[in-house]
């Protein structure tokens, strides 16, 4: 049986476990520093065995499901290690790091640089879910820098997950994710704080969390260890969109202060164009 | 069979109207100074006609739910004509300045000051859905300065409705409600704005949305219509609440570009006590 090895046993790396496993046959080991996950990895079936670094080089494909600010040090031992028919792909929210990292390896051509755009806001392998990636969309960059064949593996497995290829270059997804993705986390966590900062009042919060407030401020449940790292590795792209988040949210603030009336109606008309774009998603 | 008006047949009127029509048999009339609005509520069956301010004399129930702009004006006109049995109620989510406006008001003992906490980020009469109300918390404002009797009627149909009763004084209500709720409006708003003027590419946005942008800019489809009102009448709440969170992105951003790994963290790690209070919240 062909061998899947993942590293990182979290929500990303544990549900790629999940899935592979159960629609590719693939008998999967798992790497976890973190001897509790690989505990609960073991117990909830997400993987077959725990495994050592030196037992992974006929592995079919390696998974580097880890924190970005380690993301770089466990490819780079990884591809010291493999076999020239390993497929090796991270699943990491910031692509210009790694991508750097690796360039010059000898072995860079097994590499695929990924970002499959999907999660929850919990963390952990219990956390882990089957189907989480079916229809979404995964991004991968610098592929014309990866061996045909092992891309052409590549896009064998991310088929049986059921998900969607946009190819970009790094600069250009650490850009956009910014905005889309990382901004989206900043906002829901500083609006956690702020309510949780004023209100001591436990209950009223949950009272009140049906306005509105519970679904925006779901990704403030997620992982420090996850974000923290992110949101520095994408330093700029972040900082330059909270700029903008704040300039807005500035203006808007002034548009009260003077009873604009109008500006706000308008502003939040023209924001409503998103009902357009987002039709179909939840 | 008792006499129900809704005044406003939008997500709120239109949903209460089905649900109290189906759950207490009444028959319900609509007024809503949109004639598309009444064309639609009849269609959809929320209203069983239309009716006028001078026909509304012997109603069991007067529902006003209207924006909050408006909201005043129109519960005078409503308690002017209303007979000594009739219910009048508004769900707006302000309270001060309704709770003021009436407070002279001959027929100040017939009113209940309402807000029901819940919604979708839908409007008009098509947004209206059954069961909207189920366990949701409807907060009451200044119940001792309406009649016992009639407070007893409220009591009656929001328990119909299953809601659960909590009371409060308006201005403690305007001071939650801002942190909870509007500031978590005002937050989407900016997100969906930020996102749609750096992004030229709506496609982009459709396929990075599942990174949870699509759950954080869901209040951002909401109506200006209502919101716009919400946010002048609840002006120095809001703007006090906007404050903070404004200061708390301008400190998270400075922990970014300081490369503050350890603030970063601690920061979401407290955020995340947001688990435990909102436990069993979808």
């Amino acid at each position: 049986m062909e061998k899947l090895v993942v590293i990182g046993l979290g929500l990303i790396g544990g549900s790629l476990a999940l899935d592979l496993k159960k629609r590719n046959g693939y008998t999967v080991f798992g790497i976890d520093e973190n001897a509790e996950h690989i505990k609960k990895a073991l117990e909830l079936g997400i993987i077959d065995s725990e495994i050592d670094f030196n037992q992974i080089a006929d592995a079919s494909v390696v998974i580097i499901a880890v924190p970005v600010n380690i993301i770089s040090q466990i490819t780079l031992k990884v591809l010291d290690v493999v076999s020239d028919d390993t497929l090796v792909f991270d699943v990491g929210s910031v692509k210009n790091e790694i991508c750097k990292a690796i360039q010059n390896h000898s072995k860079r051509k097994n590499f695929v640089a990924a970002h499959p755009l999907a999660g929850t806001e919990f963390s952990g392998p219990e956390a882990a879910i089957l189907n989480l990636f079916d229809e979404k969309v995964n991004i991968l960059c610098e592929t014309d820098k990866t061996d045909w064949k092992i891309l052409d593996k590549a896009f064998s497995l991310f088929k049986k997950l059921n998900m969607r290829i946009k190819m970009m270059s790094p600069e250009e997804h650490d850009r956009h994710i910014a905005y889309v993705s990382h901004l989206s986390h900043v906002s829901s966590f500083m609006l956690g704080k702020t309510v949780l900062g004023i209100e001591k009042n436990e209950q009223h919060i949950f009272d009140m969390a049906s306005t509105g407030f519970a679904s925006t401020v779901r990704l403030a449940k997620s992982s420090a260890n996850t974000w923290a790292p992110i949101f520095l590795q994408n330093k700029e792209n972040v900082i330059r969109s909270l700029d903008e988040y704040i300039k807005n949210l500035s203006e808007f603030k002034k548009m009260i202060e003077d009873n604009n009336d109008e500006g706000l109606r308008e502003t939040m008309n023209s924001t409503n164009y998103l009902k357009t774009i987002l039709k179909g998603i939840k």
